[in-house]
């Protein structure tokens, strides 16, 4: 299981519009042998001031949701998997306390109708 | 699909361990009759301030994962599927294509070999 510092930055790195949609960008991209996507074309139409789109990248960086390779004055990003996992893995949890949740409840109404069942049955064998 | 200010805050309430914890202590409560947790039970032994408590809840009640109803001086609050639904399913999309890149890879080596294996039996048919 993730730690708490880990899963922090992982939910706030998915926290934005713009860092999803950057993330969003890397996923969508077809694999190829460049190792990764410049940071122009994975940042490019956001309606934001070059300094905000640092600052994304950056709680991106710190998350581990996106890896910088830097090769000469080209700098590449690549996104990682491992924080989003976390995030699941945690929202999952809890998806699965409600589902055990819902199943007790189920099967108190089921233990219910077959008392309610049983207890016609005997009614009807006495009667 | 949730928009994009509905996923903003869903993440964002996920984003500290306090809200986690939370949000945790909810899920793991056994239901019952009495419409929820009170504040106090929900909140107890975090070790932050009761302004910091009601901050994060506050958090919570915006993006919708937590809902309070106030019954006299008592609130009690419960936990609400949805934002935590809307999130998984963001990060459900993503691994979805992470996914398919992956089959595209795997299927790509598969023709490859079996082009090898082709070639192989042709050079073996013509000797």
């Amino acid at each position: 299981m993730a730690n708490q510092v880990t899963l922090d930055r992982a939910f706030a790195a998915c926290a934005h519009p713009i860092r999803r949609g950057i993330v969003e960008r890397l996923a969508a991209r077809e694999e190829d042998d460049d190792g990764g996507m410049t940071v122009g074309e994975a940042t490019r139409d956001f309606a934001v001031s070059k300094p905000a789109i640092s600052r994304h990248l950056r709680v991106l960086e710190q998350a581990g949701a996106i890896v910088r390779v830097i090769d000469g004055r080209t700098h590449r990003l690549r996104l990682a998997e491992q924080p989003f996992d976390d995030a699941a893995d945690w929202i999952g949890q809890l998806q699965k306390m409600w589902q055990r949740k819902f199943d007790v409840v189920e099967q108190f109404i089921a233990e219910k109708r077959e008392g309610a069942a049983g207890s016609r049955t005997d009614r009807g064998g006495s009667a």
